[in-house]
């Protein structure tokens, strides 16, 4: 057992997956969730996300030896800065957030020592949110991004949020927090905003002649929009600056094209499907 | 059975899947595949798509009933004129290009009436190319573009044809040759150029740390370059529409992220998510 009792803030996929991944892998004694909506929590109760629960912050986290924030990216650091003031001195923090670099610069100015929080980012999600969707497996072979703690005295503690994402399945990758969110933008948001671009971009009458392709290139276009606004937010600049790379290409692509240009635009398919081939199928 | 003998030119994907599903229904007497690699020929031999073969156009096309041209776009009418020559007087043509417009255009310009030609679509690829990936299944359940056939004269022509493509297991729906590639330029076309031009922008020591979404988004930039260079010619004032109505799309994203307007990123994902959500997963 890696702790006693792990608190849960916001069941949902993400935090519904860590809160079955811990019961299930016996990683603790007790899972509590905390959420505002006790319909929701009483039904990770049902699906074995969580032991118990409370729509109370206080509740929730005052006996906790690991709170894992796993709420939207804008409300990361005000719910630890919260729950720190509630939870008993030696409590660790984590988080599931898809943006690092702002929650770590708002912690560091506000947030005591006393309170060891590692920065995480499981790369697991699924365009189908919700805690009826959560597995135990969600992190299985999956990359936990872990990026530098807020203070250098932290090393028991991250070593046993290392080991906590680790034993959830996932294979733990350090990262600083900036260059994480670089990344990010390019492998993660980036695609987010251009499936979305391109879904908007269709008629809906349409939709009935579209194929794999469309479906595949679209899926993601499908998740929560206050969830994804808020991340875009977050990581402002370096989604600008992944998304002029992107516009560049494209408006190569329309210069080929415009231009006629078969050989050319045989070349600049070339490049993208060497990228492509790359990663595998 | 619907015709004694059909065959297919160019047995790769599509064409070995064509004969494939004709020789498992026993649509056909036999299937003949004509094609340049006399390897690829004995392959699709092997793997049960074709009966027989020939690399000579000639050979291959003199005895037909049916004639399936699954070529790349660009070579289609060319060889569909070529063949004409070759064939006997009320042979009929159909195809599986992804561009109709073009092809008919030069149809009716060159092509006796003595031979119909009922132009197909059937929407249904691949990343994987090639006739190691051919499927009798592959066009169950999915639909069948047919596009206006070049004269009037040809309701039993059309009637076959149309029949042939339902017994392959796919839906036909007709439409008009230009409102075809106009709709293909938005739902397949575009979201090709979108998903290469997003793979191309992505710096390949990133992909290690990618997940589901750019996997999804980027899946169909695997596709074969030459094959989607000439889909992107034959269809270019349509994508360059398509391409025109997501980059604007996309300038609107940029503004509003530009700005820090957060509701109007919620908006603007609200909108796409509209559109993909009446798609289905």
């Amino acid at each position: 057992m890696l702790f006693q009792q792990i608190t849960v803030i916001g069941v949902g996929l993400i935090g519904g997956s860590v809160g079955l991944g811990a019961r299930t892998r016996k990683l603790t004694g007790r899972v509590v969730g905390v959420g505002r909506d006790p319909k929701t929590l009483a039904r990770a109760v049902e699906l074995g996300a969580i032991d118990t629960f409370s729509t109370s912050l206080l509740e929730g986290v005052k006996d906790a030896d690991l709170v894992v924030v796993c709420t939207p990216v804008d409300r990361i650091a005000h719910v630890i800065l919260e729950a720190a003031s509630h939870v008993r001195p030696g409590t660790i923090f984590t988080d599931a957030g898809s943006t690092k670099h702002n929650i770590s610069c708002e912690l560091v100015r506000k947030l005591s020592a006393d309170f060891p929080y590692i920065p995480a980012h499981p790369l697991a999600g699924a365009e189908k949110a919700g805690v009826e969707h959560a597995r135990a497996e969600l992190f299985q072979d999956r990359v936990t991004i872990i990026t530098n703690p807020l203070t250098n005295a932290l090393t028991e503690a991250a070593a046993r949020v290392e080991k906590f994402w680790r034993a959830l399945g996932s294979r733990v990758v350090h990262m600083d927090a900036e260059e994480h969110d670089r990344v990010m933008a390019s492998t993660s948001h980036l695609p987010h905003a251009v499936a979305a671009g391109l879904a908007a971009a269709t008629p809906i009458d349409f939709l009935s002649l579209s194929a794999g392709g469309f479906r595949d290139t679209t899926r993601i276009a499908a998740g929560d929009p206050a969830l994804w606004a808020a991340i875009f937010m977050a990581n402002r600049d370096p989604v600008l600056v992944a998304l002029r790379v992107f516009t560049d290409h494209m408006a190569e692509f329309q210069r080929l094209l415009e231009a006629g240009d078969g050989a050319g635009l045989v070349q600049w398919l070339a490049e993208a499907k060497k990228v492509r081939d790359a990663l595998g199928s």
